[in-house]
């Protein structure tokens, strides 16, 4: 028996674990991992010293590891000179595929794995997908991962060099989506969605571990993340609780959503606005161009209760940024990452994130996989 | 005054350290960094807390760093299967550039800045030319970097990305050194070449020191580098070298070279063998791609003293370890560092590494930096 069960976001039914359980058997929203009493984990992620981290895995050799994680955070100098407010970056592109989504997949596909799955189904616009392609690979696993035409080059190429079954959907992300439920379905496979799959977070949370850690308790005041699905945003709230819980931080800090103006429903509900999908517009940060997050109402909550604010960003602002970064900073970050440093610099510009504080802000996804034409 | 000067790694001219200074006054060999007496560094890699690392820079605001180091060690169990030796990669290509290039790039634009030096010249055949890149773009110097047409359009792109002057030159690889050099003439300008400048190595010899700490002192008995300019396998070298000088390891491991066929100076020096750069072909592994490697006489040293191997592969080889990566062990490595797992494998079949032996390969560069077509 693990330790824990699956717990509705919203309704709080709990439920045994499986591989194929997505959503509230009472209200279909997004479940999460529950810890059942004081679970210490036996598996820690390589080199790790900070707390205990709660994990699903029991045994070490479930643990299917690339190294994820331990990511570099640098201080930049030449930001604050030009925000007045001091920002830390931190590289998450320096996971093994290049993005954050290796912290989640890792966990995802080690549980997968043991729970004895050997053929899965996921959909991303590039990045998840490259990730679950790869740590699959490594697993044993055979991936079906579908991805939108309109993916960059590079993220396809990428998918595809792991090994996974790459399936390609004219149409919008949401199209792309919906052929891999239908496809999951069909054959009776788990669909491994790292939006759905309680397991992700439970990955995506280290970070805030590895942030405690590395600001040796003294967290950033401010985190400002691009935010699509949420992932990111949610694992790194889930971390900070957990470390809260044990009384280790004491102020928690805000943490801000940054989304592309093309594809806002996060902000548009943070602001109580409307916004439908028919409002999509295209949009260079494709990582977070994703119109209707099932987390939505988690994100809101955590906007509420860490005091952040949900902001957007347009094509323009992302697009001087992504062109700032590399060359003054010698950071090459996909335009997802840069829309993030765009909002930044209006939060600080319309005093929402003061001269005092201190912010930090995940450098998602790797340039590379997103490179200018 | 420094507490180091150059020292002639064959003839032992000394000198005062100087930015434009990158060969001997005697004998025209190439130049190392010597420290004099016990020089403790002021300066340590991010979170660093092995063994002291002496380093040519002497205030913490004179390190310019983006994190670079601190790469993940991953044990290979698939290949351990098909080998049969334990096998352990060290993911250089997780730092900030895709390169483990970033590791003596770091060090050497950290000196040049604190040596006053605001325009620079390098040329590469795309790896290290984005590390200068990036790093001077950190640095605020000016960036000529002088590349073949012939490399990929990733690694042009990332180049001009981090805003260098980006020169593209036709021609062999050695055409491009040479319009780098007459360049840097013309212009009075320091020649920034991560094959010359002393100050490369330095960087790159931090890899040894992680190993040291990764592997609690019980070091590999065997690493397999791909070899073009050697400042990597020269780095490593030196790094053990002053690790057994503290006494901290007893025996050094042997260090191996892996070459292409097709570009093989250091596998036929070696072997007592003629090469010639008129029998130089193509190959897919860019990254080693050196004809003439001023430190050729080093690398052939450093095999004598650690008894290790040069062989080469071909291009067959290297293409199926660049597609058995990613497939099996979810590793996107560039097809120079696949030559590493080619040369790996030769190296046991031969018997030249046993049975009994612990493999560690530096896997150097992102796949996504020389993706397929």
């Amino acid at each position: 028996m693990p330790g824990y069960k699956f717990t509705c976001s919203s309704c709080g039914w709990t439920n045994d674990p499986s591989p194929k359980l997505l959503s509230c058997g009472l209200c279909e929203s997004p479940l999460d991992v529950k810890y059942m009493g004081d679970l210490l984990p036996s598996v820690l992620p390589r080199g790790w010293s900070g707390p205990p981290i709660p994990l699903p895995i029991d045994r070490q050799e479930d643990h299917l590891t690339l190294g994820e994680g331990n990511t570099p955070v640098v201080k930049l100098q030449k930001i604050y000179d030009l925000i007045g407010v001091e920002l830390f970056a931190k590289f998450e592109f320096l996971n093994p595929t290049g993005s954050f989504k290796d912290r989640g997949t890792s966990i995802m596909i080690s549980v997968l794995k043991s729970m004895g799955i050997t053929e899965l189904v996921e959909d991303s616009s590039g990045n998840a997908g490259a990730s679950v392609s790869a740590y699959s690979a490594l697993a044993g696993i055979t991936a079906n991962i579908f991805a939108p035409t309109t993916a960059p080059n590079p993220k396809i190429s990428q998918i595809k060099v792991y090994g996974a079954e790459t399936h390609l959907i004219e149409g919008t992300r949401a199209d792309t989506t919906e052929a891999a439920v239908r496809f999951a379905s069909e054959n009776s496979l788990p669909y491994a969605s790292h939006n759905l799959s309680p397991f992700f977070i439970e990955g995506t949370k280290i970070f805030a571990y590895e942030v405690f850690e590395q600001f040796n308790g003294d967290l950033p005041t401010d985190v400002v993340i691009p935010v699509g699905n949420g992932s990111l945003y949610l694992g790194m709230w889930k971390g900070l609780v957990e470390l809260e819980k044990k009384r280790l931080i004491g102020t928690l800090p805000k943490l801000h959503c940054v989304q592309a103006k093309s594809v806002m429903p996060i902000a548009a509900a943070f602001d109580g606005r409307n916004w439908d999908v028919a409002d999509l517009k295209a949009t260079i940060a494709g990582g977070i161009a994703v119109a209707s997050p099932p987390r939505l109402h988690q994100v809101i909550e955590v906007l509420r209760k860490s005091g952040g604010t949900a902001i957007t960003v347009n094509e323009e602002e992302i697009s001087s940024w992504h062109t700032y970064l590399p060359a003054n900073e010698g950071i090459y970050a996909e335009p997802t990452s840069a829309a993030a440093f765009a909002g930044a610099k209006k939060l600080v510009d319309s005093g929402r994130i003061n001269a005092g504080a201190r912010i930090l802000i995940p450098v998602t996804g790797f340039g590379l996989k997103d490179s200018p034409p």
